[in-house]
């Protein structure tokens, strides 16, 4: 499966590139509005990659042509910017699963909260953002970027699975489980999402006030 | 330690009376509004532990009388009768801790979301409702009540206890490391409590949509 990873070159792009690239035979297009952007990530993740002997199916791209390019495209934005990089890319998603890993949280007094959107959740926005005919996906929330992104460490989590279509919501959560460790949950449609999307700031919370905590992950059993 | 479990004869006061009886030997007023309620559900609780052939030190009482004896004061009422219940007690809450296991919920379409009350959170809420000498901490709000009740299955759950005061939240974390098989964690002061109650609708959530995850509770690792 192809697979586009818009604003593929933070932390949470970084994290499921790698891991991607060593655990399943996806095709990765990571981008960025700034291709060279996109290339530079690219070539460092190869690196990463190379000295661990994995080969990989992994290129960098312009977000749109990215995106033009997916099965599944993952907006890996931060939520602020996440209507404006889904409506750029908007008219390249044909028969495309949008898929969106973004949380809004805001910092107050003692942690950080859950910064709820009026659309319902950063789900339900971005579903209001792309056509309608997109299926879109939340997932992948609650993974700690930095242990994703160090294939040193294991990962033994669960990722909640949101989404109006069962279809989308099962290939998202068949791409999650082709990472080693990562199981994924139905935690149901959309308008359930912003429990889900919580959780986020809850462990950046655990995490400043329990030293093993972290790079912390939830486990639901 | 004396341990007031208020509203102890609905099913989250059962669990937690249960397995502090057979875990530890702490001393369990168990209240209710009507006092030969809260003796009616000691004797079912009784038949229980003495059916395992467990001896424990547990009666019943009218809220008031049980507060008035206790070390810590848990409030286990629906979030709804949680200023009720605090308000009814305060005058007996004297060197006590109040405890607020409380979520506030609301049935939307799909599933449950968290109902954050004006004051932050039902934590808040507690806190002011209680007088202003008395610690208030967030805890228990995670654990599945059916599993808890139930002295046959094994508890292997965290539950999140938030605080200001330092000492009180020791305390509670203590009582709930009491019990076999649950891990305490610090997630801060009441400031941080949202995100904690959020679980519970979670919780909820994934119990309808997996077959698998009923009675579920959540480990952070």
């Amino acid at each position: 499966m192809r697979i586009a990873l818009c604003g593929g070159t933070g932390d949470i792009g970084e994290g499921l590139a790698l891991r991607w690239a060593r655990d399943t035979d996806h095709d990765l297009l990571v981008g960025s509005r700034d291709p060279e952007k996109a290339r530079a990530a690219v070539e460092r993740y190869e690196e990463e990659l190379d000295a661990r002997g994995i080969t990989s199916s992994i290129a960098g791209f312009a977000n749109g042509m990215a995106a033009d390019r997916a099965d599944v495209v993952l907006a890996c934005v931060p939520a602020y910017h996440l209507v404006d990089t889904i409506e750029a890319v908007a008219d390249r998603l044909d028969d495309t699963i949008l898929v969106s890993p973004a949380v809004g949280m805001q910092r107050e007094e003692g942690g950080f909260q859950y910064n709820r959107p009026s659309a319902g959740s950063v789900t339900a926005l971005a579903a209001s953002a792309a056509p309608e005919d997109v299926p879109v996906v939340g997932a992948f929330h609650s993974l700690a970027a930095g242990r994703l992104a160090d294939l040193g460490t294991e990962i033994d989590a669960d990722t909640l699975v949101v989404g109006d279509s069962e279809e989308a919501k099962t290939t998202v959560a068949d791409l999650a489980e082709g990472i080693d460790g990562l199981r994924a949950l139905d935690a149901g449609p959309i308008a359930n999402a912003a429990p889900v999307e919580s959780l986020t700031p809850l462990l950046i919370n655990l995490a400043q006030y329990n030293y093993e905590l972290s790079d912390v992950g939830v486990r639901f059993e």
